[in-house]
């Protein structure tokens, strides 16, 4: 057995591992021996992995073949599907073998998200107490502080002694989804602090718990935000977290595991919406290509009806083109540096909000900070690009027509000539500046538009990451092209 | 002194704070009472964020007038500036007492980033093994799991019983970082595996620690990437996990907290990186505009050069612009609909490969998944911006001078006649199809572009999130408006 399971050092990292072939011969041979090492050496989540790669069937006969404590941690790392198939296979005594040994919160996420006729059955096969938790935690909000917290926890009142408080750990303490954090109530159930069960260990046996609270921790309410919870995590590098009710008392707490897991969420759920994509509810290879599609289409619908806008002021200025054709070739790279400037703007700004960095009151400190750096952009993008068009221009990639036409001589002939004709340069500079002086107001304009907008929704207690980049990008598209044939008309009726 | 500290129930979190005033008076008054309250109740990092807002001096202060523990809890959550400033001013006896209460690993971040003498002050004040424990981790490559670990760990050979174990951990528990997860190994001090205290308390006092090993958890090895480190943690739910050097042998760990904080670092460096913003190696608000713009300016200035291509591209066709003006109307959107499509993608392509959901070498599997949904987001979109650009004609909000020309007649007239003019309505339908049918290929283009280039990129070993939104946007605007005009060539030869 030891050579199937592969030491898998890859990236320096030490784990044992099977493949879902040499997997399958364990259970097909139903070899208990190495089914047994199996589930004692690699992780239950690979476990799962691999299993979610061969039929259901297999699930089944291993999970009859192997332990019944190993079976309960394994089951609660399988997919929902494959938990339902699962399920839906097992007799109603080994269901209620693996159910009871289930936390709280993991058991009401799977019934949650159950047909009606199997979560009958799981509630059944669940005594009494795991029931009763199961349908307290699916009352709460979802992704709230309710919904991912679990109500199985320690819980001693303040007086208690340490050696009182381990006693009836070691009587207790299984059936706690952590006894890492001690959470201490008063005589009136009230939250008052916690204590870590290192602090419990070190500690002499005759102190009292209110002597060893640590009382600088927050807890949250039921219905607090599941963002907020994590970031609280995230904050104050907390192991655990109580939960109260509207009269502050415990009915629950939350473990640092999930508090990770919803960091993971909701950031891809920020990083879909920055980039016009709704919600995914699950990861991008179990998202169905149609569900992808339905994801993707809305907002650039929405997009593309916004950007009627810019079509409606490029028809509109249709005959400045036809004066000065070579305008039109400086459009693409005018509206992408703005969008881009805004877009990288707009992603601190989202990123910023996300990791509570600022809030909505800060904007006159960050527009400050921001027009400062943006005046420096905007001058060093000004100067570059100013330059560069010029050559664009004199080497042909971009053709000035009306230089041309002033110049009245051939494009190739101005290397020949011995003087550099003014009027040419004239008309070459002209087109560079009014482009690259669109761009400092474009990326002026695209900054504060990009501060602006996404802590404004964020004041009115909406997603800033509704403001995507793409959404930002058309909005800045269209005071761009405002800004450009502005100027040009300007520097056209004055100088023509 | 309890008015000063508000209860602050924003958003259901329940957390005792102050405010940089309140704390002030309580410092100028040498309050001893209150300050000792202030540290009880408040967490640290909100004590440390208020004394930021003061003068350094108050800082100073207030250590003198706190307990030496609680000195040196929150004299680690100082920013290193305030660190600086206070080691400067404190007194060696003072020092003393603070560095050796700190953890090695938080301790070596602090010394690495200080000016030489005060990190050889700093290296005097601490005792030998603090000494050694600190030159040791700031050998090791930046962002390594060597870099963000401790080596104040408690480690036990396997043989050890339960209660022996227990007898240790009270004696030496103290210095440890982490009690909560027992690191065992064997004879040859090679890791065997973990034993968590919850289950350390749990067990019989004779039991060996080889009886209640869990051997199924990663290890890594010093030099391994803290990104690596940080999706172990994720993906398993550690809490602690151990560090090992070439011999297998233990050398420190890595705590959930570090795993949290390289979590959140990594993924904002992510979220700039995909908008075009050089890695920020401090939050925003911390970043000097000057030190802003030398991050946003370079990828400014490079898209800007690539955006010649489509300078040229444009340059190149404008006799076909000068034959169809309306065609330069529908550019913008045109250009923005195949970034953001593309955009979507390649955010969905860099969170999947961050957070491991998928490899570079499931491309196959990727792309055929991407191109079934795109080739339903591109009919989607064609068909709607077909029906769209001919309202955007009909309505005016988009002049078709061919149509005019063609037509032969105002525009207005199309309203009043009474057959509808074929020719007129062909000229229409010709440039909305030329534009939807250029969308259809952009989106399409776009999506495989938004695939190919990260799982490329990650494929040789370089960081995918380099392939930035505005890059992508870049090389579809090209490949967009190189289809556009080749199909305009094609319709417009075809039917003029």
């Amino acid at each position: 057995m030891a050579e199937e399971l592969k030491e898998e050092i890859q990236e320096g990292v030490h784990l044992k591992t099977i493949t879902p072939e040499a997997l399958k011969d364990a259970i097909d041979h139903h070899d208990l021996p190495c089914l047994k090492e199996i589930v004692l050496k690699v992780p239950d989540i690979d476990i799962a992995e691999a299993l979610s790669e061969l039929d259901i069937k297999d699930t089944i006969r291993l999970f009859r073949d192997i332990d019944t404590a190993h079976a309960a941690t394994l089951f609660d790392e399988l997919s929902q599907e494959q938990k339902e198939e699962l399920i839906k296979a097992m007799t109603d005594k080994e269901l209620v073998s693996i159910v009871n040994q289930q936390s709280a919160d993991d058991m009401a996420d799977t019934v949650g998200d159950m047909p009606a006729n199997l979560a009958k059955r799981v509630l059944q096969a669940a005594d009494k107490d795991m029931r009763q938790d199961i349908n307290t935690l699916l009352k709460f909000k979802p992704e709230s502080a309710g919904a991912i917290m679990t109500t199985e926890f320690i819980e001693f009142r303040e007086g208690k002694t340490v050696e009182e408080a381990i006693k009836e750990i070691r009587e207790k303490g299984k059936d706690a989804e952590t006894i890492y954090t001690i959470f201490v109530t008063d005589k009136k159930r009230k939250f008052v602090g916690t204590v870590g069960l290192d602090k419990l260990v070190l500690a002499q046996p005759e102190n009292a718990l209110k002597d060893l609270l640590d009382i600088d921790v927050p807890s949250v309410h039921v219905n607090t935000d599941q963002e907020e919870v994590a970031n609280l995590f995230r904050r104050y590098d907390l192991n655990a977290m109580g939960v109260v009710n509207d009269d502050s008392c415990l009915v629950g707490i939350v473990t640092v595991d999930d508090a990770v897991d919803v960091m993971t969420q909701e950031t891809s759920e920020d990083i879909e919406q920055m980039n016009a994509v709704s919600k995914l509810e699950d990861s991008y290879l179990e998202t169905h290509p149609r569900l992808m599609a339905k994801k993707c289409v809305p907002w650039l619908i929405v997009l593309l009806i916004l950007g009627t806008f810019s079509s409606l002021v490029l028809s509109t200025f249709q005959e400045q083109i036809g004066v000065l054709p070579v305008l039109a070739a400086f459009i693409p790279v005018l509206m992408d540096t703005g969008g881009n400037a805004g877009g990288q703007t707009i992603a601190l700004m989202i990123r910023g909000l996300a990791l509570r960095e600022f809030k909505p009151r800060d904007i006159g400190a960050i527009l400050w900070r921001e027009m400062r750096s943006a005046l420096l952009i905007g001058l060093c993008v000004t100067l570059f690009s100013f330059v560069w068009f010029t050559i664009e221009q004199y080497t042909g990639i971009v053709h000035n027509t009306q230089a041309d036409f002033v110049n009245g001589t051939e494009w190739a002939t101005i290397w020949n000539g011995e003087c550099w004709s003014l009027a040419f340069a004239g008309e070459v500079f002209k087109v560079s500046a009014i482009v690259s002086v669109t761009l400092f107001f474009s990326v002026l304009v695209s900054k504060v538009i990009a501060i602006v907008l996404p802590l404004g929704v964020a004041a009115l207690k909406k997603d800033p990451a509704i403001i995507s980049q793409p959404l930002l990008t058309t909005l800045v598209d269209m005071a761009s092209l405002l800004i450009y044939f502005g100027i040009a008309e300007v520097l056209i009726l004055q100088f023509v």
